[in-house]
């Protein structure tokens, strides 16, 4: 049986046959050694999120096919995450060098056969098990120093999760200052953010290694359940790009920034569903 | 006028001369490029503190002249700190790569003058700043990789903070990891652990340079305000020594490990007081 | 055309459809935002070797369907090495914090149809492309802390390429202390040890996401080109196996300590090529 | 005798009382917790250094009594070093993880009593250690990111040191890209850079804590020997100072940028002199 390194019943790499096995790399002779756990992986985000507007048409030009631009082409979402994380069994809990990374993501609104979802063009984490993960599931993480204040509840070091309150988010890659981002808290609401409330839709590809076919590219939506927000603290929003990544990266740049929100959110993520091949 | 570089009146390194000038180096034309702002410096904290023993002799031997054991000689507490901070004019808070590190140290129980204080033999940040800043009021911080788990409040990454909740603590030097810490939340209470609740008693000692008379050495007591504690959870408290540090820390090896805590704490800090020459 | 991000004319993820394209996520408009360049790389590494025996057995369960053990089972190196590396058009070397990173890896001796080959059980690196690039090519990248000491050519803070010279090596994985290694030069050849002049066999196997029929894994050798050694240093060779990373690399333990080498390698790696499905 | 843990004989911070001891914090009751050996110190670093001339007005404001700009006032240094270091007994050098570190620092061509000198108003360094004894010595030290890319000597990853290789260096401060140079070899000399081969004059000054008169600033000149430098390889430098290290940092941006070179360099530092109090 080579099932006993497999969490939740997921097909090991190589099953009955001999030889090393394991969810991902690195394969071996009980699969303990995996970098990965297999899904469901359970999440917790300290979040800093602000809505803003980019040019549609560049927002069309990172949609896949499958995906169309939807009723709000144009509206986008700068996300600063803080996660705690986990695999079914809660293991990675008590080492907690392993269960937390920071994240920073950018989120596109667009529709797959008229339902709202969102669309991920670029990522950024602390961490390396995040990032492979991210990959994993389509998400395109790369890697980055992501730093996002937070709420304290007593002293005088920070602003509390109050009206007046302010909360900034940066992002640095390669030692280079990319995205800067600061909310303003005036309100709160139970009413989570619409780009965070939506399934993310991803491609899966992964980059050809030995002459081949040309390479599978899957459109994919990540399945979640569990999810859990706190209270949604809101009010003005900034958004900065910085520069150094890119005519890519630099045609999302914000056009109009909008409302930015504070809120602690749940969920567990699953696997993926296919959307179209 | 050379004092607009310092926020709250402190005299700068080289008054009323010509040359840079700064509460820290780089000392600079306007004093504005000095690494450290002078105090007051505010700080908020997400603590895990377990109480241990350790062998009375070994701790006695930590004490510089002026200090005795008390009446709880061998009484030691283990903290793990996530801090964010900032100067009076709480400029920091904008960038949240700068505003935030964290922290482990060693207290020890002891007496200056029949007045309960601590003594802190051993700590570690992971920001040169509070690093450098530590040694400026005689705190003897190195540098460290230091990970706490958080509280949860929505989803299943993690204890939320509640009877039967979990934490842990890790510190790891140069690669190495050092100690590890859990508590296990049992129950809440007001009162603060007794050695995170007394004064600190540091010694102001700076290396030699210039051959000199012999170095002094100052006993100073660190001045706070504003003390401000959370809630206090409390349970039972895991503590473990790891490798690696040398004999002097090894000597400091729990032989009985006590109750742990989960609190959040505020404190001012605004300079030291002269204990003894 | 699509082909304009692609430097040496591979085939981009999505040719000839709408939609973004890329060697790698992140997927975009122009192509290149990817965070992987294609093949050619050019590497140019220092390198610390420890020759050293396993237990055969152990060794076997670690080679997939299609590669045995050879004529000398158990026959291991441990790798210390700092790269140096760039594209094919040598645009990385203009940015010092992209095109280096440090690796430690492990290599067992087998074969494949009789011809000598290396297979890497396990591999770690300091930065996040070559750990991804490590994935795209089979190699069981996963991320740690690499030190090695270098020769120097004047002063006296280290060892001289010369006889009684002495280097370390240490590898630290999730702030853990796992190997250390080090090598006291005796003697210079020209001939490159055994394990490090023979092709890899890797394993391409990527997680599975979505339901589907049992992920495929392809064995595949590396292709590469312009190999270079400098003049090899050998002596005795040390090898320590610390704890923390779990029974499957606990069995790589070593029984037997060899010869050690200090060299400076030179390659460049073009792709893989299929050695069975 | 408490002199056991000093290596060279330097006085301990407390001789002949009770109480812990050490050449700087941590205190212990050996000594040998001291986060700092005692001087004197080898280090071997690989240097890509640029030229420049900065604004003289801007460069005699950070000149502090005692020095003057000389006979070539504005001249100045950008200086990127890879070093190795280690004490007396050279036994870091068994702990590659401790024993490296990067630095970049700006010289300041100036005169003592007529002798020339240098004068550093800024440098970075990515370890701690070497962070702390910069203060020590009164060298403005602070963390960053520092990278330079290394010749090769075999492949195609890098240029060799040979007329038409590049060498690039960067510093990132808290995440911002703040300095990048480069220098183009053009021949090859046996002549040091003017502002490598001089004295360097630190201000030894301690941020002040408990209330005291005036803190004392003294000017030291650091006091080596074992000068050794391999040949020096020089050609067009490129130097550009990037934003956010404030107005001081900015008024000695290059007004002109000179010879580039890249050469080993090697050293034994002492201790300090004092020049002036």
């Amino acid at each position: 049986m080579t099932t006993t390194a497999h969490r939740d019943g997921h097909t090991p790499a190589a099953p009955g046959t001999v030889g090393p096995i394991g969810y991902s790399l690195p394969l071996s002779p009980s699969g303990k050694a995996s970098m990965l756990t297999p899904p469901p992986w359970h999440f917790c985000g300290e979040i800093l999120m602000v809505d803003y507007r980019v040019d549609p048409d560049a927002a069309r030009r990172f949609l896949p096919p499958g995906l169309d631009p939807g009723a709000d082409p144009g509206a986008a979402a700068a996300v600063f995450a803080t996660w705690q994380w986990c695999s079914q069994d809660g293991a990675e809990l008590a080492d907690p060098a392993v269960c937390q990374f920071s994240e920073f993501l950018i989120l596109l609104s667009c529709t797959f056969e008229g339902r709202p979802m969102a669309r991920c063009p670029f990522a950024w984490v602390d961490q390396p098990v995040p990032m492979m993960r991210g990959w994993v599931q389509g998400m395109p993480k790369q890697f980055g120093a992501i730093h996002r204040t937070r709420p304290v509840t007593v002293g005088r070091a920070g602003s509390r999760l109050a009206p007046g309150g302010r909360f900034d988010g940066a992002l640095s890659v390669h030692g280079r200052r990319s995205v800067e981002a600061s909310v303003t808290i005036e309100r709160s609401t139970e009413r989570p953010p619409a780009l965070h409330d939506v399934p993310l839709a991803h491609s899966l590809v992964f980059p050809e290694w030995v002459p081949s076919a040309p390479p599978r590219t899957q459109l994919v939506a990540s399945e979640v359940s569990d999810v859990e927000f706190s209270l949604i603290w809101s009010g003005p929003g900034h958004l900065t790009y910085l520069d150094r990544l890119g005519e890519d990266f630099a045609s999302l740049s914000p056009l109009e920034v909008r409302t930015g929100y504070v809120f602690t959110y749940g969920e567990t993520l699953h696997g993926g569903r296919l959307l179209r091949e």
